[in-house]
């Protein structure tokens, strides 16, 4: 499993992925699932995945080849126009990895399925945040609904649901997805540390802020037993049921 | 969907469940999923369940019928010598139901499966807590697990799994479970109010508190909305990250 979320905030964008890979519980390796491209003065994309490693791997790989290759430049993630049309790329090399490795129908389809989020900002437009389906589809980020989560999204989603505003500040948002990681980390063994992290800024068009957390990030600890000590001290001041 | 919870108290048992069925999102049902039995002076048994309707009807209707009909007194709810054989009685009348409808294998069986939360207490006997799942076996709560969920489980997880203490009393467990089944309501349209309620102190042997606790119930209310101010108060307290 995996736990991947993405924020679309006033200021930009940040995105956290887990780096957790299993295949049953004793085959467990570690792997980047966050992945950027940038083009400088012209355009930030940051790709996060979840789901079938092989799916994922290969169409990280076809995406960086067709990027490299110059013939068909309008097909590739470095040149393609808009976000809407880098959504569409990934959407359709999704689609077409997960259909050429599934030849047995539906069933092999779903076991070969991933999710990915894509996210970034063109020069002339603005920051936008896309939800890819395992179908090539996809849904993007609207002020009602300004984040994606991807993977093992439950555990960690109520504390988003509660307290995200796309007005926070950076600083503020990398607390709040510590908080969310943290709850889904102390649950699920499919998920685990270090995590990746890419906060872009709006409109810089460069790569923003990227950092790997590391189990003992003194930072991540705080908040984790902070969390802890605060969620306790919040629940003891709500009042008691009474018969 | 479904969500239940049972909690292992030093004080007793507490069951907490919701009462939403559907089938999609617009076959929308409430139905009873929690069932109590007491002899008094000698048992107090409750069953939550969680999974096919038709499945855990048929279970409790047939666990009812066995225990008014005298033959084979042993084999019913009622007469049964210990929590263990309670917990075995129903683990089998289950597998029976869902084989007898399932006659085209797994995916059949997946399809018609179910999971119960059975607790309570014999005469004589510590007060006890399991957890049944479709194939007719179980687990029992211990001093390390002291609590079950069934159902809709992960969105609930966090808040139990960082302020249950066994030594709580019903009143603070009562505030916990609310809580949880507060955090899972707002992520879930699959779980819904009212919810039903029922708290067996230890060693008192006949049926404690039961409460249905509907959507407009005033303190629920006041949980709802105190929790979601508790955690944006906690969350604000906790250090931001710094660049």
């Amino acid at each position: 499993m995996t736990y991947c979320v993405a924020l679309r905030l006033d200021q930009g964008l940040l995105f956290m992925s887990d780096t957790r890979t299993n295949a049953g519980v004793d085959n467990v390796s570690t792997f980047r699932k966050m992945f950027t491209w940038s083009v400088e003065g012209d355009r930030v994309i940051t790709i996060m995945t979840a789901g079938n490693l092989a799916t994922t791997q290969a169409v990280i790989s076809l995406l960086n080849e067709r990027s490299v290759v110059p013939a068909d430049r309008k097909q590739t993630l470095l040149a393609a126009p808009t976000m809407f049309q880098v959504a569409r790329l990934v959407g359709d090399t999704l689609k077409e990895i997960i259909h050429s490795q599934a030849e047995d129908g539906q069933n092999a389809e779903s076991t070969f399925g991933a999710t990915m989020i894509v996210g970034g900002q063109i020069k002339g437009m603005d920051p936008r945040l896309f939800l890819i389906y395992p179908e090539g589809n996809f849904i993007e980020a609207s002020d009602e609904t300004p984040f994606f989560q991807a993977g093992e999204t439950k555990y960690g989603r109520p504390i988003i649901l509660r307290a995200f505003d796309p007005a926070m500040s950076f600083e503020e948002a990398i607390k709040l997805l510590y908080v969310s990681f943290d709850s889904t980390l102390k649950a699920n063994l499919a998920v685990g540390m270090p995590l990746d992290m890419h906060a872009y800024e709006a409109d810089t068009f460069e790569t923003g802020m990227q950092r790997r957390i590391p189990q003992d990030d003194p930072y991540f600890q705080s908040i984790s037993t902070g969390w802890g000590e605060a969620l306790r001290a919040a629940f003891m001041q709500l009042p008691d049921f009474t018969f």
